[in-house]
């Protein structure tokens, strides 16, 4: 016997609230390898991406048995759509956690780089961006998930800024471009985090205002940009 | 009065067919900025964002209408919520064409660097990952999935190749470091164009077979593999 659907789509909202806490916990764990230089804080990240990739698959079976066996009403069939891409979404940004550890592994096997201290704080947006993202598109919390979108903006900042500076570093420590080179993609990896979340909070706005915002830039936000988009989708 | 369900479906599949068409473009105008140095190629792929963008909001529409108006037969819900995910993909790999222009808008403002071969080479395989792999969803060819899936091993060992070179490039010639690294994140968004075509293909497979091939590696490939991927989706 079918449980209920209302039952159903709670248990949904729960898988991908356990995939995005685990998510979580893995761009924690990655962040610290690079920053305190941990290696034992690499292998836990690898071993739960294998977790969220079972859970992917099983979040995707769950939407088409829900939408299969059931004939939701357009606002739930819209959940249900959104739900398909932020189960997408929340497995690619945990990949971004894998490719920091992989990186960390190499720099752990040289002398320390100067501190960057724009590393943890990217990291801190970026934990907080995937967490209220998945908060906004499950309760289905418009406000909360333009939040997000403003919070992108900060994260391409200081992107940015630490590119510019590793550009330099490099072009006076030659010695020193392999290391550099690994957190310039650490601190590109954040970024992507941070844009994957930026697509969880538009799959949230679709869900409960019926509106795309992805491409409406002039709608997108309440709340003034305080920094322009230099880059399309975190590159 | 609705249409018949089948060119519904013919209909969506047209759709992403255009879009397809339209991102390869995209990608081959991107690199000919970089490659011939052509500023003219830049602002045609910049346009053709704004109409790819417009396709992606219609066709994620279409899905929508399409599930909430038949009571489509499992495999063609499953064709349709691969749909979905597809459509995300073609957009994001236009995007990449977006990122390619940026770098070059910035790289012809400076002398040329020496010529990488290895950027055309890639943008070949790229594209040609992505008219197979849409081929391969709109008609449902697993066989054709599993060969793009191959190519894109090539495109992750090109991308190596070329973060080896520029590495020890830059270590060299201090004052070609910000060309150097425009250059290697211009081969990191080819090689994430061939991640969305990776992911397509894949969709394909799930659709064709039932099977989720995203995270079974050893059942991935029919043919050995000749190079070991170093990343997580395209980084």
């Amino acid at each position: 016997m079918e449980r209920h659907f209302d039952e159903q789509l709670q248990g949904l909202k729960s898988h991908l609230m356990k995939m995005s806490a685990m998510a979580e916990v893995m761009i924690a764990d990655a962040v610290r390898s690079v920053v305190e230089r941990d290696a034992a804080a690499i292998s836990p990240v690898c071993e739960r991406e294998e977790l969220v990739n079972q859970m992917q698959v099983e979040i995707d079976e769950v939407c088409l048995k829900l939408i299969a066996l059931n004939q939701p009403a357009a606002g739930d069939l819209r959940f249900i759509l959104g739900a398909v891409k932020t189960n997408s979404e929340l497995e690619r940004l945990a990949d971004e956690a894998v490719n920091i550890v992989q990186k960390a592994d190499h720099l752990l096997r040289s002398e320390p780089l100067k501190p960057f201290e724009i590393i943890p704080e990217m990291a801190v947006i970026a934990r907080g961006m995937v967490r209220d993202s998945l908060r906004a598109f499950v309760n289905r919390n418009a406000e909360l998930a333009r939040e997000v979108l403003v919070r992108d903006d900060r994260l391409d900042a200081l992107k940015a800024k630490i590119a510019e500076a590793l550009s330099v570093f490099m072009a006076q420590a030659p010695d020193a471009v392999p290391r550099a080179l690994d957190l310039l993609l650490i601190s590109r990896y954040l970024e992507r985090i941070g844009d994957h979340a930026t697509n969880i909070a538009e799959n949230a706005i679709f869900v409960v205002e019926g509106v795309d915002v992805r491409h409406h830039a002039d709608q997108k936000r309440l709340v003034k940009r305080p920094f322009a988009h230099v880059e399309k989708s975190g590159t």
